[in-house]
């Protein structure tokens, strides 16, 4: 799967800094079947992630909690407010129970030290949360689907027990799914916050006006023009350069994992998550040829508005944290170094298209022949 | 760019051969813009290739050779054919320089060794000839359009001698363009020459009735429906798994070079040439969610007639090579490990986005605002 | 271009009122270039409508209405807002011809049945404004584009008064452009009339608790999900059938005129003004196979939100009077009795296939051959 | 759902023959479930037409003709190769039916002023087939699918007997399906025809080395590049202008009913067989901007090799009678006055819907939201 290029008389040589003790270019095809979970110790503590006001959920969270509790003898993280749904609180039996949980608040505290293994209950959204919650390292994500199947949720809970032994004995397939690192560079955040929290205008000097804020997104980045009816009017950078303005709805930035998600409503291809790049689709372009592209992953893009774009634009990531992007501010978007280890069922192969077919019916089809030939067999 | 995973209890490891002495995963985002040509000793030998009967390239191709042979006192290689142009070889002047020449002629000589450096001067037609030339290694190609820009020919004629001298000089920008590698395996290969060379039948046995030939494609394997007007019904494997039925006019398999090429007319999103990829696009699917798919560029896939397909179906590689398919053939594709290093005019960011928009003319619009506003300026 | 239908034994009749005096089928083919205008006597009073905020309309809109006024002798129509820009009101010269004009304000005065004629100056949106002033017979428009061409401006300025002689003196072609009538039916606008206005729930009675409001489109309804992230979920309905659930970001029912409008933005076929049809097109359906549909004319669409929807939706009217819709509420549409009688520059498909090249670039193409051939030509 | 088009002081002509009556423009809107069959008198003989070739039809079929010949006492038409097939004519009990049959044989016998009413068991193409038997006016057609729905075979055979009784005692729903009246014009017909047979070159002076060939087509006409690997290259025109050059696989132009046949598997939208228009689909077209187009019944297209076309195209008719397209020669195609009326199995617009979502699974989805929202509900 590897060879080294060698030619008669020149050398490729690759300035980045990887390949700095090659004397000879690497020219390296992945294979996606090579990426195994295996666990120094045997992991102590499990984040739960549950997605909340689903009734059906209740059971299969009290008994997977118990079972990794009192079986398997890890330590429980959940979030607090899980833990003040009246179903759960109201319930003597598990009360005792989750006082041996360690609970923890939203945007307060800081887990991300202390978890080694994540399970989720519920939808996709359950891992687009827990990614969310880790803005660095994330540790592997066993995801169990109770209705049907999701892309991100391959696991059905019928078995649970047999199944979170086996990942926690070790030597499972995974699939890295690489996330965004977006940086919100908002132009005269100091300067507003000013007005808006003493109601005067201050002048902010030019340096302590700017704001960045960061995010790392598993699906994708949406620019849309929010409640305006105008199109949005904005630049696409790459690398620095200009390569194109968008006239349209919107647009997304999205991982491969994200190219089955809003961008592929948007017309995108499908991209399998072991293909390292970004997916770069326009949401409803007025242009006919505006057709979506996939960048490489290294690559540097930045979103502004453009110049003559009457209306600001609205970003949001992975769905959430909406805020609005006027003239000057910028919104920057690399490959996050903290891909999200997702855990398979079977592999990120079979995986992926079992989803395709589950999840949007990918060719699924009644066979036909629509074409007569010349002879009879009309 | 690059960064070593680490949590806080496991391991994720690479079990493929690569990354063997490192006992630590890495996640290794490439940069397209780090890949650089340099030589070890200067080129020697240069292969020149012409598109024939156009006889706008006449001039430039003599000047080009006249320049390569007398002031860079570089070996030239021609294809014999070339030259036995009347335009050329009735030529007084330049017979002269012809003298010096090498030349070979297609599918006889081997020069896969002999060449330090290939420039190509025409459509992208001639790159993907310049490739066909070689199985294994390919030379660095710099490709001149004489008329409009193309996807591979990034260079223009107008200033030929610094450009070459740059290149020659060293440090030029590449793009290592992926091929894919493609394999043919016919059952009954034997029986059926033995048939046709002997005319009588002679059964061969099992073994020596295969026969597999290899090819390296740069834009794209076609498998179509031919003269046939049946749909093409074709079972698609990818790594021993079945993972759809293609019934269409056929399906595209390209690289990421050839995402611009055919599969782009079929449908597909473009996919720069630094993504290591495979992309699978069908041709006229019946199927309305038949959507074109990326898978990575480590995989293996097979192609075979299903078994109640009713005809057999053809194969084409970059557009030549036409072949039939019948029951129990198969075509397998992985990604080459030789690549074709093509130089770049800027680099590969900016040569992609230029043949973008003067090729595709991707998203080339005019500015219009197709919702009116609530407010007065309609 | 038509033919009655007979048959041996049978009789195709068709039950509806407008061919009840024919005992026999008429299939009846429209020739789009049949349909000519003529006046019976020449229009007198002519309404022009000015694209607002816009320096470059000033000097071609004077120079228009003085000729209208001064060398035609016709009675002028302007709204009251475009005479109150100071650049208009502050044009001394201009000020003794505006004393001339009869004034009106949107909303509030009915012009539309004292009006021959109707000149527009600017975009698209003049033609939708104007359309929007008329909700029973639109007289014809001539709508002159001043920057770049648009979908329902064919006319340049340069020798306006020719042109305009021209259509006066009668026999030019036209274009009929139906529109859409759509009512929008609250189911409890009453009741929450009441709670806002005096800030106390009255229960309103099941009669006076609806209200139906109707609009007249040029383009199209557009259905969207509003400020939500959730998808918008409605039920289509034609002809008193639900016909599928509509899961997407939103959905377009347009006019052919609209489906170079957003429509095309959002994946459709473009259709020709002249087809009697209503196109309906979903944005960004998380439905691969959601292919936009195009029905009769004289169908009925009714549009209401799923009763599992999570949300409200959104709609509006070329773009205008968004509201939202709750559940309960419906949409319906029919083809309007009342089209836009739209003059063409030249005719109803040159005017159309000239916007669809300056508008959309359709088919505008760099000549290449992407396929090398088996011979040497590459 | 008729409106007279009043104005002022202008009048609308429609100076095409039609309406030569009126004074004053009818808008018509078609209402798609007006159109009904009734018989003048009860239908006498009729058209089995059964897909040869398949096991499964055979009992059906000879049930049916039993029914017809037997119980309904009609006289039976049936074309003389059905009755060959072995397992028919080596039936006994089935033979003493046969020969109250009455037969004929494709392209030499016509039985276009024979047949009251057709019958036709199996596949779409049993229609397609049906269509071209007759060139003028088409009897009404009930279309019975074996196995699973079909386009144009709405009818399940489990009740056939009532059906058919409920058809013949009259008052069904139709839908009138347009047909496209096809020329082919051959330049150098007989020049060539002189050189084949003769084997010399004989100069046919001008007027008779032309022939012109009719064709009706119910799904569509095809233009494409057949064995070549050239791209298609062909000019069409519309009403006498040029409108746009196809450098493509090749072009589909199709009826409604052809909508959902080849050409929705090269991109177009569905369109319902009640609209009156020709859809125009290119076939993987290089240009990103060549979208389908949908054009009025009335118009006249005609399509010819390019001037610079460096190869010859192929069409076909309903995917038949292919034939080869040289420089000079061109296909004309209007909108036929024959359509076929296609008996409903309950009415157009339901039975359309119901073949969407059975042979195009046309937006059969599975539930998902896939944007997370602002709250907790991921």
């Amino acid at each position: 799967m590897c060879a080294v290029m060698k030619f008669n008389q020149c050398l490729l040589q690759d300035i980045a800094g990887t390949n700095n003790d090659n004397t000879v270019w690497k020219w390296h095809i992945q294979d996606p079947a090579s990426q195994r979970l295996t666990w120094n110790k045997p992991p102590k503590s499990v984040l739960v992630i549950k997605k909340i006001r689903d009734a059906s959920l209740l059971q299969p969270f009290k008994e997977l909690c118990m079972f990794l509790t009192e079986v398997k003898n890890m330590i429980v993280y959940v979030e607090k407010k899980v833990l003040e749904d009246p179903a759960i609180s109201g319930d003597e039996n598990f009360g005792a129970i989750t006082k041996k949980f360690c609970t923890f608040r939203e945007d307060l505290d800081d887990i991300s030290n202390c978890v080694d293994f994540i399970i989720c209950l519920g939808g996709d959204g359950t891992l687009l949360y827990a990614s969310s919650l880790f803005q660095e390292s994330v540790p592997p994500v066993m995801a169990f689907h109770l209705g049907s199947l999701g892309f991100l949720t391959p696991f059905k809970f019928d078995s649970y027990q047999s199944q979170v032994n086996q990942i926690i004995e070790g030597n499972a397939a995974i699939v890295l799914r690489s996330r965004l690192k977006v940086r919100v560079l908002k132009e005269n955040w100091e300067k507003k916050a000013r007005v808006d929290e003493k109601g005067i205008l201050t002048n902010g000097d030019s340096e302590s006006s700017r704001k960045s804020m960061y995010y790392q997104v598993l699906n994708e980045v949406v620019l849309d023009r929010g409640p305006s009816s105008y199109l949005s009017n904005v630049d696409l950078f790459l690398d620095g350069h200009l390569i194109t303005t968008v006239q349209a709805d919107g647009v997304i930035v999205s991982t491969p994992t994200g190219s089955t998600a809003y961008a592929v409503a948007a017309g995108a291809s499908m991209i399998h998550p072991n293909v390292p790049a970004i997916m770069i689709t326009p949401i409803c372009p007025h242009s006919l040829s505006f057709r979506p592209i996939v960048v490489p992953a290294g690559v540097e893009l930045k979103i502004m508005l453009s110049r003559d774009a009457r209306n600001t634009a609205w970003v949001s990531f992975d769905g959430r944290k909406r805020q609005e992007i006027c003239h000057g501010d910028s919104i920057t978007i690399t490959t996050s170094c903290f891909p999200v280890p997702s855990i398979c069922f079977r592999d990120p192969v079979n995986d992926w298209f079992e989803s395709l077919a589950q999840c949007l019916h990918w060719n699924v089809r009644k066979k036909q022949n629509y074409l007569s030939s010349e002879d009879e067999e009309f």
